[in-house]
């Protein structure tokens, strides 16, 4: 065809670089995208590890030095999927040198790290976006549009958690994810990142937080070697954890709802449980990403003898994305919310439209993990 | 004040000898009868047992003979509660003298007993009921209602388990449940008249039928004393149980519906689970006994987008019966469908019309569990 | 029989009168109790109110003054069940005048009368109860028990939610539950006091909370007549809401647990949705009202392959009170919570030990519904 | 690498098209193959359709002609997904020629043209495989584990339900799927074919069968053009509907469970229904394939005091297949189950084992199939 293509550089391959080679490859496989998307070029920093993965992946080259790709002028996207110490360094860079830039979330470690993060894309008039992958499924897209249609009315209540419970065990060791010099924070940006930005997409932005961070195991093994959270074992030094555990905040929306954001990695049993609730006066809406194809609706308008909470299976072709796949009740998994992302990455760019979520989700996002830092250690109420 | 009072002689006083003596003592409490209802007297062969449960049950007298309970002239009301193999002789000589019956489902252990029971109150002329409580429970009922009403179009299917586990163990005595002389059946008319009479209550009469039964265990320790099936204790010498541990079989309905009906008592895991789903043009309807304040509807005019089945808790002053109890989603138990039955029996004796259900309906299932009979020994239809 | 008669007076007659007497009716046909039950006498204001109550209910005798019912020396058991404002008064003196005391929650509207309630009961040396009937569940009664054994290890999360949806239409009137006069608080002390008293039941004292009181519709046409939640009708003129609509708070626990308390009457679908969670290192819990019977378990020493939540029905002879009533998986009600309580209170009475909870408890919650009150005043952390 | 390559050439390109294409495409991006597998050529009668369906799929070559397929000394695998009235044609040709038969499900229209098929591979022979590809769905096969591992111990039941709605619409046109001649059955050989074949893998051969055929709507519209279920529209003109809505039927199991089997497309409100529960002596197993992340298992030797079914995720490094893809409780969807089953399938390919499940399989499947119309006709059980 005379599609134009979009050439993608991807920094990382550990769960993340696996996602969203996932996506690029299967993106033009379920949609019909006005561009081709090629898998043009991966980038990590052990050259056996990353050409592996090149392969396994299908990448078409591999690189270790992230400046190269970002120096490749073929490369119209840079992907940034690392740890998010370097998230910063290489969006920035990426951005000067005019760069499309797709970064993880959450986009920096710190306020500040966001900060220039946006200012570089701003300043260099680049797209950008952000990998809050969630708002795509199906489930939670339909819960946004019957949101816009008014089927929720007023909305009263916002109720989140995420919870898992990976590192109850004392002996779980002393992983990337649980320093904070290297991950920024730990239940909090990791997994209450992604309920903020859920509710800021549904709900719109917060007006002030309230809330604790808490660390129930202080010292672990220090991780024989560093690597993902799958891959980690123990070794016989003791280390500090210096992220929080579980995090959890109260909050005024500016629409006037009530909201609660709870992440923890401490809730035995809860392996994924990323649920919100949403209570307006028009209806009430849950959602599980357990279950990430179901929607629970509650239609007010529905008279009293049959009202209840209806289980839609978003899984329809009237339903967001899920036409795409496969016949109703067919389910889809977490590794289409990273195709759907792509989808609408790639067609907002060749349309010349802002990506969403971008940058500017990334930094109000990271505006509140600030907030709920600094409501923790002052044991008070911030407005944003 | 002067309503009438309706005294009650009940014959029985194990587990539904308790589940009926708790209705006739709450159903004033709760419902705005047209009549008072008296516990007069409790009948059973056991002295020191049956006085001890008049004194526990609430009743102002007790007798072992149930002859006497007939003869008195102050009783209205005979209500048959003992094992299934004495109902006929205590019904017909009850109707014979002029009483008002009501019995245990099924209401004989044979079609035979079941028309010469059927014809005894037919030409007595006398007022009937049997305990099919299951229909009384506002989720039945509000089934019952939203197919009167149409929400269900034209019926396709029906489909409907009742699945218990209580003698798994090959080691649980040989309790009279399990004695053909005395039970009748097993499975069978213990718990698949349940689900038989649901069916013809909500689906109307059957056409024909087609099943089979099974023991899958065929000896047993001898209970060392006959009991209710919660008190036997398993002696020595082994007996051979004389009825089916599973009854199953296929119908069609005269409706046009096809029907399946499982019974066992070997469903591990599974210890009252009634569970029925009517599928229909209009609409789907669920309800499972284990969670009887709730009814699941899927309403097929609801437009795909927010399609699903609902749960609607059928507790609300709408719905039928439960707001005689507590508000909304302050659940009722199972001892509340006897009383929903007895309030229904009591105000429909007062206006003189027929209790529903009654000897007809006992008569109907019984005639069906004969034809499941027919059909297994013949492995083959049987036309109702 | 020989056995003692404990002789109670009840004051109220509305929704909580009608749930105690039938605790104290049917308490002794299910539990072999020490003692008679005898329902002495009901008092209300309104005479043609609560002549009919004692006739509905079956107590024997009916007061208009409840001074009377103190004053009268066949009574020994005191119940309050009147709106919260009244209770103070009533309690003290029944207290001063040697009776026992049973309370319904929260026990007074403010701190203060929780604290003069409390002092005049131990002043007095009389026995003392408060109606957390939730604690009675047979399924929370299970909870309690695997706490106990240890089950769920070093506990890290409490997680409980109290959502209705009753006043969520603006043409709701405001009812003597909407007034601070009358009900001390709204969703604060009407529901947020219940999963209060389970926290606390469940996890021990808690050591601080944050948290905000919010009324999302603060004028309402003023009621017609002041009656109970369920009959209130409108009039034309409007009167302002002085109480919560919604209240959340964090918490510590002394034993280092994180809580969450959320009690709104603004969650759209939700009737009666007690719902708590418990995480600990051994395993977690999930109770939920709606779903009276069940609690969910995970048990974290089961093997990953089959490790997951599981759905215990609660209604077997090995579980608390649940063999008090039916066979496995016969399913009890709201009702049934007030039975066990009363039953416990009567044994407890009998053999002279404290009954549970009591007003210890009553003034522990209170104490905590004020320092909610005082952390959303202060917008800060209080410590208990 | 110097892995061999497997080249497939597939024949179709509809819904299974899409499904068996995905799983070529992935197959090697998450096993570790022993074997590299390259999507050679894929064909269909429409040029442009195919084309098109080349270049979406990610085919490297298209033909119009399945022979040229065939001849084409470069393929090894043909994998025949076309209707099921052209099944036994081509992957008989393909047999004679010496390919590998990959063949969708039912593998035949009637169980002669399945005989002739298997006798094709079995003289020839080659490797074959059908794609029941719900036997890999991680759950399913982590109950097949579970039964293996005597979990279940001596098992009773088998009762499975295949349930959609799609053409509940009298308006629904007539589309190939409807018609006898092209489809060789309806919900029976579409759908009722895959609970039998769950039941065969999981419980083992069936020795009776009864059941029944049932056709609600009996005349449709004429599609105007036959396409697949998602794209039919309907013409004015009217035609006869020559496969069953519905069947339903009883089954003993070799091993002495007694089973139910149930497929109907007039189940409102199901969409892709499938669901299976399994009691035996030790336990009891359900699988529902909307929920096909999902397994309850309830495991016998609990205690009673906390058993019940647990919800199991079967996304555990430790599960079947679901340690290939994401991290616990990132759920995998339906098209996962295709990549697993090509995994297998080239993976024994390659070590020269017989695949499961093969044209045995499909043969046994078609047996029963053919029993069951057989037993509608004659009203009777048929022994196998």
């Amino acid at each position: 065809m005379s599609k134009k293509t979009i050439n993608v550089g991807l920094i990382g391959y550990q769960f993340m670089g696996k996602a969203h080679s996932n996506a690029y490859r299967q993106v033009g496989r379920f949609f019909d995208l006005p561009v081709n998307v090629r898998m043009h070029t991966i980038c990590g920093r052990n050259e056996a590890a990353v050409k592996n993965a090149a392969n396994v992946f299908g990448w078409d080259n591999y690189e270790t030095d992230y400046r190269k790709v970002i120096e490749n002028p073929e490369i119209d996207v840079i992907d940034v999927a690392t740890p998010g110490n370097t998230h910063a360094e290489i969006a920035i860079a990426a951005a000067e040198a005019g760069k499309t830039v797709f970064c993880e979330k959450p986009i920096g470690n710190t306020l500040e790290e966001a900060k220039r993060m946006l200012d570089a894309v701003q300043k260099a008039g680049v797209p950008h976006a952000v990998f809050h992958n969630y708002r795509k499924a199906p489930a939670v897209a339909l819960a946004k549009k019957l949101i816009e249609d008014g089927r929720l009315g007023r909305i009263f209540h916002w109720r989140a958690t995420y919870l898992q419970d990976w590192i109850v065990d004392p002996n779980f060791p002393l992983v990337w994810r649980l320093q904070k010099e290297v991950a920024g924070s730990g239940a909090l940006g990791d997994i209450n990142a992604h309920i903020i930005d859920l509710g800021r997409y549904l709900l719109g932005d917060l007006d002030e937080v309230c809330g604790l961070l808490h660390t129930f195991i202080k010292e672990r093994p220090i991780a024989a070697e560093i690597d993902d959270k799958l891959g980690a074992k123990a070794s016989d030094k003791m280390g500090t954890v210096t992220v929080d555990d579980a995090s959890i905040f109260l909050a005024r929306f500016k629409n006037g709802a009530l909201g609660t954001f709870e992440a923890s990695r401490f809730a035995v049993g809860r392996k994924n449980y990323n649920r919100f609730e949403i209570n307006g006066s028009g209806g009430s809406i849950v959602f599980n990403l357990e279950r990430m194809n179901e929607l629970e609706f509650y239609d007010n308008s529905v008279p009293d003898e049959t009202h209840g909470f209806t289980l839609i299976q978003a899984t329809e072709g009237c339903h967001p994305y899920a036409g795409r796949y496969w016949p109703t009740a067919h389910i889809i998994g977490y590794g289409e919310t990273f195709i759907n992302l792509v989808a609408d990455a790639m067609t907002n760019l060749h349309e010349g439209k802002p990506i969403e979520p971008n940058f500017v989700d990334g930094y109000e996002n990271q505006r509140i993990l600030d907030a709920v830092e600094r409501s923790h250690a002052s044991r008070s109420w911030i407005k944003m």
